[in-house]
């Protein structure tokens, strides 16, 4: 009579919540432990329809003959009507009913099986500024362009619903829905299906560390959040306190949606570093294993990337060694390295910056700090990537916070010079990491990208406009904050789309174009073991690093001088130039096309330049 | 030209805190990094000696001619006059002057090697209560009492000073300084030298998660604390904010002081879950690694057990699996699951536990919950230890919190019937975990151990009075709360040690001295992996267990029913009995003695009782 381990009930049995249509009718289902009563009431006619309750706090209610169409709200303890947490559509914002939406989608993309991180080449945008249209259709009209580019996975900036039609999408409150403005569900499924047509993978930033602070009924439904810590955007959602389960069960039923039922590729999770989980088993690890779950299902592959603050790499480990087994993660000091060294800037986190050796290192091992004291935090900062690869690193020139976080949200492209902006792509499309674009960095787009929103609670607008100013007045920047809830500063931040117009931008673009090209096609470049890389030179404003693959061997330098320098070439080995951004070819000067290799083994570095050497 | 990592100053260097007492001078030294100016003043003459600060917030001074026993206050920023945070002695009490020590001491103990936790039978005792000394000597002279008993490791509830004479030690302000009361530093030192010459290991218990309520001056001094997180105790300690370098580098310091410069053998963690550590290097991964480190040099075994409440193997696991590589952690569920079965309680966290099931679960992994719901916290809980072996769970049938945080403190003795305080002793003493007594249980001592304080801020003691009887009036529990600032509180608590005056007890320790030799002894309770132990049965109130290992093999029958039951030995094998607790030998009826074991293989168990077969 051996001991059996009781029956575990999980809670990833929990059922699936949020309205589902059938042709017989329509199920809803809401998570709300404490509630006493609730209603589904029918927005056309107010009948209510009682839901009833299981043991795990969740109400459910079938209701035969609904339209496909269904407008609804929930009825809470028969007195607060109220949107549903895991509404599909908010055709009329935050605050309004929500509507049922069929999954029935006339999917083309059955033999797509997904991308793997290694191959990507990401490209971040934002779907209200990317286009004039301001929708995921424009969006789509433009992946012949961006498949021109060479890009091979689109990001999108979270669309779940926010308040208004104007935001970056870190306002969000409802994660199932999105967002109206921007074509809605179907809107999204078009833009999927088209570029997995095109070959273009689909990412989707998704928000599970807050909500936003408008239209956030979810407290009114059960603990959704907690006061055990705390986050710089509200309050931190309950992962681990009493209660959780539901909560939990909440957030990865949206990720698997979005997977699954969206045929999303993969998920760029935000600021898990404000993921408060201290339980036994961390929601990042339980989220990974529930994918790796769909993907053996599906046969497609499905992605997780986190943005994070910790330089610890347990997050991205696999969890044969104890990791919680993320594909991979943004690298924000590869950024920062990169940007001090091109303007300068020692503002903020930037003061742990602006050598060469940071730079040197992040080529290295992705983190900068991996242990040492960093001036910024007050402390000894993160731990060697042990055991990670290189392609498990997000890399960027700019991206919408590096950009969008500026008083001005002014792009490189306004801030260093047209030499400058070629090198910065070099040092990242050549680096060894998963390179992502921001989307119009290609051809040195100038208008910026400011912070925008479209929320409808006066006080609330006015405290962000009171939040920005204070925040910029910390550094005594000069100049006058946008205002982020003016439909201006919005319509400025719409791409110009220049790059047939003008000279520079067209010669950036191909630079961008070879780049990526040289990236995917040459076979040193595709080494992502951490010692197919090596450091050669990092001083004087230069960096010198080798990488080797499959019998080919290329050196790549950058010179961040703003003067032409000489650079000694590595001893007893062929060394044939087969890049230059100075050159007159990506729109430099004529005479930067000379090379000067001396008779030591010595050639001269256009200023401002990234070179390639193929050794031999 | 390779890239060289840049040289990480890592802030385990940082400058040893506190007084170091040498011929030719002392120094000292406290890390203070927003001061702007510290001088030590004399208690004597009020002489004051500037102190000189470094570039990490450490200030200095070192001063010639000093006595030995020189008391000194720091005076920070020309005004406040407060005791050193890393005092080694506090002879007048919390609030007054900091006394310096030297480290002299004539130790005895060169020989000694440590013990691994694997093989310690360890007793939990509280130093103030134990004797009526309530100082270290008695306790040292109680050490061939212990020998007798077959104990080899003693854990001390905390010394480190607190306010007043009467206390638990959680209550602790100076890590560094030991409870003068219990007679300091040259107390501690000599109780452990004894211990070490009668083949006694001493494990000291420490608390790094909050500082107690009064004489708390840590904060004075720098960020100790945090707000990013809460704890039930008071502030929580700053180990992964800004400045937190100096706080780690405090606490490690402090761990190693009683390692290395006290000869303490192991320390017991107190609730590292409420250590809040979300850096790339949790404070206790780090601890571990300083103390193998200290091993290493020593040639001394040093073990580190914490006490937590998540039911995470990461604390314990190895560190090339991911674990902070903490030797073991106590199992309060096993204890709880017991427990409930003795007693029938259901309050409070008893309400997850009564099922003959959860001990077996217990005995079989561990860990009761490894991710099933729990009723109490409301959410799934807990994970499997995998890879963790049974000699790193420390089990007990009571300690200082499970009898002290009763209302009444009332031990086992005075609950459940002297067949059950045999039955409970057996249960965990022949469990392949690590046994821990407390003080007494060996004989049944019946004075309670109650909470008990010595505030001299009376608000403070208005507060605890009052929080006390709130916390037991959410049971609704009878009777009045002791109140834990009287005297009378403490003397009642103090053992009343009449283990050779009275047949019961005398009975009663016979059979802990049977069963822990029976244990150390026996081959088949060497076993430590978790396939060495079968559970067989685990129904109708009754536990049946086989250990095997070394071609030994037993079966221990836990019988919780208060009548007589019968037990249906394995098939095909001879069962011979070799102990049972119902037994006259342990002060049982003369009519338990009879074996009946029929024909068909079956056996009557007394009420209450535990027996042990051999198999063969």
């Amino acid at each position: 009579m051996k001991i059996m381990r009781p029956k575990q009930k999980i809670y990833m049995d929990h059922p699936k919540v949020g309205s589902v249509w059938r042709e017989n009718g329509c199920s809803f289902t809401v998570w709300s432990p404490f509630a006493e009563k609730l209603e589904v009431i029918l927005e056309n006619d107010n009948t209510r329809y009682p839901l009833t309750p299981n043991d795990d706090g969740y109400w459910r209610a079938d209701i035969a003959g609904l339209p496909a169409d269904t407008a609804y709200f929930f009825l809470l303890d028969g007195t607060k009507k109220l949107p549903d947490p895991a509404s599909r559509a908010q055709l009329r914002g935050v605050h309004g009913p929500s509507t049922v939406v069929p999954d029935a989608f006339a999917w083309l993309d059955k033999d797509w099986k997904g991308l793997p991180l290694s191959e990507m080449i990401i490209y971040e945008l934002h779907v209200g500024t990317f286009t004039r249209e301001h929708t995921f259709d424009g969006v789509a009209r433009r992946l012949p362009y961006l498949k021109n580019l060479g890009i091979n996975a689109i990001e999108l900036m979270p669309v779940s619903q926010f308040p208004g039609e104007r935001n970056w999408g870190y306002d969000g409150v409802f994660p199932f829905a999105v967002q109206h403005s921007y074509g809605g569900a179907g809107g999204l499924k078009r833009l999927v299906n088209a570029a997995h047509r095109e070959g273009i993978a689909v990412i989707l930033d998704v928000v599970y560390n807050h909500q936003g602070p408008e239209g956030n009924y979810l407290g009114n439904y059960g603990p959704y959040f907690t006061d055990k810590y705390k986050t710089g955007w509200g309050q931190a959602i309950n992962f681990d306190d009493a209660w959780c389960d539901g909560v939990r069960n909440f957030y990865r039923q949206n990720a698997l949606m979005w997977l699954d039922e969206f045929h999303i590729d993969g998920l760029r999770l935000d600021a898990v570093h404000a993921i408060w989980d201290f339980g036994a088993r961390h929601f990042m690890e339980e989220l990974a294993s529930g994918v790796r779950q769909l993907e053996k299902e599906s046969g497609q592959r499905k992605i997780l990337i986190a943005e994070f603050d910790l330089n610890n790499p347990r997050y991205i480990s696999k969890p044969e060694s104890g990791g919680y087994g993320l594909d991979g993660q943004w690298v924000d000091e590869y950024h920062h390295a990169l940007h001090a060294l091109l303007t300068g800037e020692t503002d903020g986190y930037y003061e742990d910056f602006g050598e060469i050796s940071h730079l040197a290192r992040s080529l290295k091992d992705g983190y900068v700090y991996t242990g040492q004291y960093s001036k910024h935090r007050k402390k000894h900062f993160g731990r060697q990537p042990d055991g990670i690869t290189y392609d498990q690193f997000v890399v960027f020139a700019q991206n919408h916070d590096q950009v969008g976080n500026r008083m001005l949200g002014d792009r490189l492209s306004t801030v260093i010079s047209a030499e400058g902006l070629k090198l910065a792509a070099a040092a990242y499309l050549l680096s060894p990491f998963v390179p992502m674009l921001f989307m119009g960095e290609e051809y040195g787009e100038k208008n910026p990208f400011q912070y925008f929103i479209s929320h409808t609670d006066e006080k609330l607008v006015e405290l962000v406009r009171k939040g920005r100013k204070e925040e910029f007045a910390l550094f005594q920047w000069k100049g006058d904050v946008p205002d982020p809830q003016s439909e201006e500063t919005f319509k400025r931040c719409v791409l110009c789309w220049d790059v047939d117009r003008n000279e520079d931008a067209k010669a950036l673009f191909s630079l961008y174009q070879f780049l990526i090209a040289f990236r995917k096609t040459r076979p040193a470049m595709q080494g992502r073991i951490r010692d197919s890389l090596h450091v050669a030179t990092s001083e004087n404003g230069i960096v010198g690093f080798e990488r080797r693959f499959l019998g080919d061997h290329i050196l790549v330098i950058l010179n961040f001088n703003k003067e032409a320098a000489p650079y000694q070439l590595p001893d007893g080995k062929k060394a044939n130039k087969i890049f230059d951004s100075g050159s007159s070819r990506w729109g430099g000067q004529r005479n930067a096309d000379r090379v000067h290799v001396t008779q030591g083994g010595s050639v001269m570095l256009n200023p401002l330049s990234a070179l390639i050497f193929e050794l031999s």
